[in-house]
Order: structure tokens, then sequence, then C-alpha cells
């Protein structure tokens, strides 16, 4: 078998078998299979697309290429819920609990990662004393006692994936559909979960611009998973601005709470009910989407669900009291008011901006070596939809220093207002199974 | 200026400006641009194709990235023939001698190269005594006196297109128009002729199989070099089966003298005159074809031409009285006849296969390393359209084995033979100016 053959079949069109996804990958990963077949293959595979028996095939190999976790030791159906990624994106921190809370076990293994505001270990080291370092033994038994855990990423998990995918970011064959879902699923299947709730995000602040895009990737992911034999649904979400206000780390981590214990902020709650709905009844522990949505809006009325956070918070060495008196929580010097330069409706509000005015302010990382200031952050003011007066704040910046000039630029660059209201978008798309 | 743009902007079908390809062209020539961008590119441009602009600045680019001849001391005219490559192909021997008796200088630079035959210089040195090795100075005064010359190749002509040529060789981005019509041109335009005249092969024994994938090949490189100031002539030329009877070095030579001694091998002579005619007329010999054409016939008839030919092998160290008595070439031990197996008409010849035969004799080079042997080849005895007895010969190996089993096979495999005679197929399909 020759790779040269591969990629010609694959350029005219053709489907690639078993067997010739297996050479390439693993020669690949071995290193047998040079950088530049591989990349001259994404992009006839840009070009020509796969079938859903390719793209399943191909995650299998990428899955088969590293090391899976064996979460079998854990009781009961664990359930992974995965986020394409946006701005202001807490739910991991509602739902976790939030579902834990009815009995789900969710054994979470979490990243930091590059980007606008710290990865979910990143944000929930914002408290005093925790940790994700454990050992195997512990972390089974605390998801077995506490239905919920979060792990640092360990072992080797889908290493093809990982040099495929830093192969597409520099030759342009990112944007293709089955090469970002095999990417993701390869991943959360080396994971060990046996259920998989995807939130697949869409608008201007989402990798996926367009709802079509969202969808097309949403079904393939869900083809894959369910394929791969694991009962897989996908939540397709707005991302066209932040969710909820908040967006960095410790200040997420506080939304999140609040939410938690019952404020209703309407986009957070709702996504974290309707998602955490779809989690549980993939565990099997409710018989319908009705029974689990309101068993999970008792666990927060009854506060079931913010204590969940809490036993998790503790078991994980970090100092529960600072989840009921949030000022203790880190906090940046200085609050930059944003104003409005004129006055009218926002429209719009470009949330990856809002993202990189966040990273200015250091909440995020820009490269490897960066480190996270926790207490820094943006509180959105206005939402789209919103009426402002020109001079009244669109966003306080939480900054270590006082003018944060990149950050308000950004800002202002991030908010588009209009004389009309603009029409509301719909916070769920679509829910795929 | 970032690589990944550029790729980028070719997969989405834009159009690359000279300073992006440029920067590619030239950060790939220097080791800056890692091979799995440029497949990537490459790979793209196999899909979304390039435009004349971009075709030409590619190739004036590849032109730039190394040496170029400079044969402006030499008077006249200078024309270049090029062949796109076919079987039984000693064009060249005729056609230069040819056009250098009415007074045409044509300065060929060539190599040896891989293939199922050897490349011009190999067939030449079955002449005891001819040798390509010469000053420039003595290269320059060889065609200002005798109008013709051939040199081995020097100088590091167009080395982004020998990598670029490497690399989509093993990525499968060779079949593309435009990388093919750059290619080929880019080494045309660096050995410094005025005028180029093509003969693009179509057919089972081609690169460019059909008639269609040919003309836009021809089109291609017609557009290229009059954009870049070298008037150039395409003549989309038949080879569906090897060109007159001969395939192999000394063989080969032997046919090309009994044409310039005015043997009417149909298709060679007919080809000789057409490409000869046009070179002529580019180089501004003669006011029209017509014209242009009975002088070369004239010089047939006179001897002129056959004159030429043992003028210029003299002239580069060769024993030209073999020439007159052919005995005198290298010669095989044994005369293999390939039977048929059933009477009835020639449909069809597989000009690849016959070539392929000819390698297994030794005619040719697999690798660097081989060495050829001059006196080996083939005789094709039956062509397209002939009715053939069962147990007749097909073809005459020269070989020094007297079994040669792997070559009559695959003779057999290359003649069909079929009971209604084909349909004919003409041997000039178009010119292209």
């Amino acid at each position: 078998m020759r790779m040269v053959d591969i990629i010609e079949k694959k350029r005219n069109g053709g489907e690639l078998t078993e067997e010739e996804i297996r050479f390439f990958i693993e020669g690949y990963t071995e290193g047998t299979i040079p950088d530049y077949q591989v990349s001259a293959l994404m992009m006839a595979v840009y070009f020509k697309g796969m079938s859903e028996k390719e793209t399943s095939t191909l995650t299998q190999a990428m899955v088969d290429s590293g090391d899976t976790i064996d979460l079998s030791s854990i009781e009961g159906m664990k359930i992974d819920k995965h986020s394409t990624g946006g701005v202001g994106d807490k739910i991991s921190f509602i739902v976790g609990p939030l579902v834990a809370s009815v009995g789900v076990p969710v054994a979470k293994m979490s990243g930091r990662g590059l980007g606008h505001t710290g990865g979910t270990i990143d944000k929930l080291e914002s408290i005093p004393g925790f940790h994700v370092e454990m050992t195997k033994e512990q972390f089974v038994e605390n998801v077995n006692k506490h239905k919920l855990a979060v792990a640092g990423q360990t072992g080797n998990l889908a290493p093809a994936d990982k040099k495929l995918y830093a192969l597409r970011d520099v030759t342009a064959t990112v944007d293709s559909i089955p090469l970002i879902a095999g990417s993701i699923m390869s991943k959360k299947l080396a994971s060990g979960a046996d259920g998989i709730v995807l939130d697949v995000k869409t608008g201007s602040g989402a990798f996926m611009k367009s709802l079509e895009d969202a969808q097309a990737l949403a079904e393939t992911m869900v083809t894959i998973g369910n394929r791969l034999g694991r009962r897989t649904t996908a939540v397709i979400s707005d991302m066209d601005q932040p969710l909820g206000f908040e967006v960095g780390n410790a200040n997420e981590i506080k939304e999140a709470v609040e939410v938690l214990q019952g404020k209703n902020v309407a986009d957070l709650r709702e996504l974290s009910l309707e998602l955490g709905t779809h989690m549980a009844v993939t565990a099997g522990i409710f018989e319908n989407d009705q029974e689990a949505r309101k068993a999970l809006e008792e666990s927060i009325e009854s506060g079931a669900a913010f204590q969940a956070l809490k036993t998790f918070v503790d078991a994980q060495g970090g100092d529960a009291s600072v989840l009921d008196d949030m000022t203790k929580l880190p906090e940046a010097a200085f609050d930059v008011e944003v104003p409005a330069l004129e006055s009218g409706y926002v429209s719009a509000i470009d949330a990856a901006a809002v993202g990189t005015a966040a990273m200015y302010l250091g909440a995020g990382r820009a490269t490897k070596d960066d480190t996270i200031d926790h207490g820094v952050g943006i509180t959105l003011k206005k939402k789209t939809g919103d009426y402002v007066e020109k001079g009244e704040a669109l966003v306080v910046l939480h900054s270590q220093s006082k003018d944060a000039d990149d950050s308000r630029a950004k800002i202002t660059e991030a908010y588009s207002i209009s004389p009309e209201k603009p029409e509301s978008r719909p916070l769920i798309h679509k829910v795929i199974k």
C-alpha cells in the first residue's frame, strides 16, 4: 500500500477503506508517512469530503493511536459534555453539579490550553486550594461518591489527532466538517464516557458561523458517536454574543454559582437545563425529557445542585466557603467602564472580539508560557437588544491597569449600535440525536 | 505574508498575486517554506486551477529561481523544440539537422534521465566517439557555424521546478495542467531559446491520454510562452502507438537517418516536416508554412539535411562514417520474434507497454545508476491497422539474451488483435499558436 495512491484515490472522490485509513493514521503517528503527503490528503478531503463510514473509521483509528481511559470501575453510565467553544461559556460549572445532584456520574478530563480565557481547570483554580492532582483511584472514588470529579488530561490520548490538527492548522485544512468532527470525537471517545452530549455553537463567536455548518458538524459527530457505540446527542446553541454577562475566570465561576443558587440568568439557566436534561436522559436516570427537566429545576430550587458544587470543590481541596462569600474570589485592581459612543439598541456583539479584549486583560493565554490572572475579566452591562444611552457603560473591564486601552478599543469595536431593535435569535436552534 | 493564507486563498478559489507566488516559490527554493505547506497548496491548485496570469507568473518565478542560459552570442533567432514524450520518438534527430540545413539555429540542451529508452544524449552516444563535452564558447561557435549543437544540461536551471516536481510526484498532484505547463515551460525558458515549438502528444502512449487534455495543456503552454516573450507554437500529435518502427537507442538513430536520407516512414517524415515548418517560420527564415515546407522537402531530396546531421556529429567527435554504413552501429546478440497469438487486424498498440518491454531489454534506465545498452531495442513489424496472421511476427526484439521472456510477455500484452480493421487516427490533431 502506498500513501500516494491513497491521496490520489481521495483526490478522485473515492471512498477510502478501513485498511487505507488505518495505514495512513498509523504511519503518520509512527512517522513513516511524512507531513507533506498527509497535508495533500487533508486538502483532498477538504474538497472531496468523507463518507459517514470513512469519518467513523478515521475517528476510531485516531482513538486507537494512543491511550484510552478506562472508566469501567465507575458505577453507572458516565456522561461527558463537550462544547465546541465560545465566549463566556461557563456551562460546565453549572451543568456538572446540576446533573451530579440527580445522580448522573460525570468523570471529566479537562485541559488548560490556549484561548481568550483559561480552560476548565484554570477557571476552577480561581477557587483557593482547588486542584486536579489525584490518583486514578481517588478520581474513581470521587465520582462514585460525589458523581463529579475533574482531572487533568493524563495519558497520550489520540496522538494522531494532535499531530494532524497541528498540521491542518498551518495548511488551511482545518475547515473540513469530517475532519473537525473526527478530531473532537476521537478525544471524547478516548476519554471513556458511555454517553456524550455535545453543545455545538453557532454565530459570530463560534467556530461554525452559520447554522447550516453547525448542523452538518453536529450531525456528523452524532453519527460518529452512535456508530462507535456511544449514545450521542447534540444541541445547537447560539453563540452570536457572549453567554451570560461574565467573561474571564473567577467572575465566570461567580456567575455559574449564582445560576446554581437559582438566579435566572436567562441564557445560562436555559442552556444548562437543556444540556442537563439530555445528559440525565442519556444516563438512563429519567424516562423522558420532561421528567429530567423537572428534577433538575427542583434540584436548583432545593439547593441540592449548589451543594453538589460545594461537595465537589471540597473533595478536590478547594475552599468551598468562598462559594458562599464570593468576595473572597480573586479580583482585579481596577474597574474600567467602556461607554457607548452613541445612543441606540445593541444590534450585535462580536463575541470573539470580547474574548480578545479579555485576553488582553490577562484572562487567557496567547502562548503556552503565559500565566493566567484569575481576577481580571469583563462584565457585560448590555447585551444584544438592550437600549443604551450615549456615555452609558457597555461593559466593565476588571483590569490590573487603570487604562486598558487595547481592551477598551476592542470592546468599542465589538459592539454595534443601531437605531432599530434587532430581531432576537433563539438560544437553542436544534437538537440532534 | 504567511504561507497558510496563500493556501487558504487558493483553496477558496482566489487568484494569487505575483507577490504571493514569488513569496512561495522563493521560500520553497530556499527551504524556509516547508514541503507540507507546498503540497497542500499544490492540491488546492489541482482543484481550483490557476489563471493564465498566475500560471505565467509561476513559470517566471521558477525560471528566476536558478540560472538562465544566455544564448545572445548566437546569431539569429534560436528555436527550441520540445516533446512531451512518447515511445519511438526520434523526431529530434530528424528535425534538428533538417531545420539546421535551411538556416535555423538550434542550440539544444539535453539530458539523460530515466525512461523506457535513453534520453537524447544517450541515443546520440550510440554513434562511436560522439560526446557533448565542450566549452560554452565551442557550443556557441558550433551553432554559429553548423546551426546545430547539443550540450549536456549545465547550470542549475529552474531548481524550484525540480523540487516542486519531486514533491508533486509523491502527493498525487502531478495531473494539473497549469502545473505541468509551468514545469515544462520554466525549463524551456531558462534554456534561452527565442522561439519554442512544442510537440504535445496524445493517446495511449502519452502523458495526456485524451485530446481534450492535450489541447488544454498545449494552449496553456503557448499562452505562457507568448506572455513571457517567446514565440511559441504547439503541435498536438498522435502517440496512440509508437512513432515509426524502431524503439531503442542505436536503432532509433538508424531510423532517423533513413528518414533524412529520404525514406518515407510515414508518421516520422510527416511529423518532422510539420514541426520543422513551424520552427523555420518561427525563426523568420520563411514567410509562410508552404515555403518552409517546400524548402525542407527539397533539403531532404538534395541530401542537405542528411549532410547537416553528419557535420553536426563530426563536430561533436562522432564517427560520421557509421551514418553511411549503419552496420557499424551497436547491435544486440539476438533477434527474438514475438508472434501473434491469433489472426486479425492490429487494433491498438499500447505504446507505454512497448516502452516497458524495451526497458526490460536494457534500452532505458529504471534508476539513475542503471547503464544503457545502445544495441538493444525493438523493431515493430506490425502497426495499428495492419493485418497479421497467427504466428507471424508482431515485433522483433533485439536482445542480449535468447529468451527475453518478460519483454515478450509485455509485447503480447501491448498488441490488441481484432477481426475488424480499426479506424485510423490522424497523426496531427491540431496546431495551436
